[in-house]
């Protein structure tokens, strides 16, 4: 049964997928542990991207709609998705989400994931990328823990740079641990408290969205 | 389906239940996010209760048996259950585990679940106590965003103490949200870096132990 639900998530992923190329929008599904700082990432990101970037987000979290509230704060739409004791986001989810979005001149979307190291994993929203946050308070050993997160991570974004001293961060063995698990993941290292590693976050996020552009004909 | 699988682990975990008062051994089911600090927790709870409680310890990951190496530092004897991609532990897997401990002489048994503050709520392993990890690296709104993990806990350890000012941790609303959802379970404000809060949970445990041994007949 799991493998049935799988193929029909596939499907409609594969569709949203479609729909999102079309309107020329580059989608971001991020993903990580409850309390990486998904949400507070995701907010600094979005002022930085102004004006050259304009942003939606999907948000989704079992209970509360704190997410979607903090969120708002950036200026940006924000839906919020509640799962109840569902512990991913499904691509059916996002579909129905995407509805209640004003999408005219947007050109990113962002969903954030249930915080959730396991279980999102296998499931495709449509997206793009996968952002994959690690916090330095979490420990160096988690992409050889969870292997099937990171594996499927485009973008390692190593979170809360500003307690490494305090945490005793090993960055050598959290970045040789990531690099052993996802070779080709792009890593930045960031703190949303002071700001570092957003300039070159942004001017990633900027040319993907201009190269998806430009590949797709109907993108544009 | 899942319905299904449910109820066969109810049974299960009821079968493991029946078990362990047999042994008289107390059980804790540990649970929480990635990188809250269960096995470190865990680590030097069993140093502080030598030699009042005999501890064992189960630890199930997806990946690697580095929990394992580490937890055997505290002189427990310790089994590792690896998941693959299961996201939480069930009492079966906890059941062929437990073959594998030499249970002589023990009187704690400390089970530390897959790193998930969703999926293991659902699933009993036929534990007297869960115990909760919420550092205070993640934010205070968990126990709201996370509620089944929460309102399943019979106790609330707080961990990383030591970093709380660093991170800006804010005490009052975390307690408050805390007993919000989870109202009759007891807290511990803990650092296992500074032993903060570990005298408080070596008494509790100490009594409990002794409390579940008069009371069950066949726990002597």
């Amino acid at each position: 049964m799991r493998r049935a639900i799988l193929d029909k998530n596939d499907r409609l992923a594969e569709r949203n997928r479609g729909f999102f190329h079309a309107r020329g929008l580059l989608v971001l599904n991020f993903l990580s542990s409850p309390g990486s700082g998904k949400t507070t990432f995701i907010r600094e990101s979005v002022r930085k991207l102004v004006p050259d970037l304009k942003t939606g987000v999907i948000v989704g979290d079992l209970a509360t709609d704190n997410d979607a509230q903090r969120l708002r704060a950036s200026g940006a739409p924000v839906v919020q998705i509640t799962t109840g004791t569902v512990c991913h986001l499904e691509a059916e989810m996002v579909a129905r989400a995407v509805k209640q979005l004003d999408l005219t001149g947007l050109n990113l979307l962002i969903i954030e994931n249930v915080g959730n190291l396991v279980c999102p994993a296998s499931y495709d929203l449509g997206e793009d990328m996968r952002i994959v946050l690690l916090s330095v308070t979490e420990g160096e050993d988690k992409p050889l823990k969870y292997p099937p997160m990171f594996q499927s991570a485009d973008v390692v974004v190593i979170s809360k740079m500003d307690l490494a001293q305090a945490c005793g961060y090993d960055r050598e063995t959290a970045l040789a641990n990531i690099r052993r698990v996802a070779p080709a993941a792009r890593v930045f290292e960031t703190s949303a408290k002071t700001g570092q590693g957003l300039d070159a976050w942004r001017e990633f996020l900027i040319q993907r969205q201009q190269a998806q552009k430009a590949l797709d004909p109907l993108g544009a």
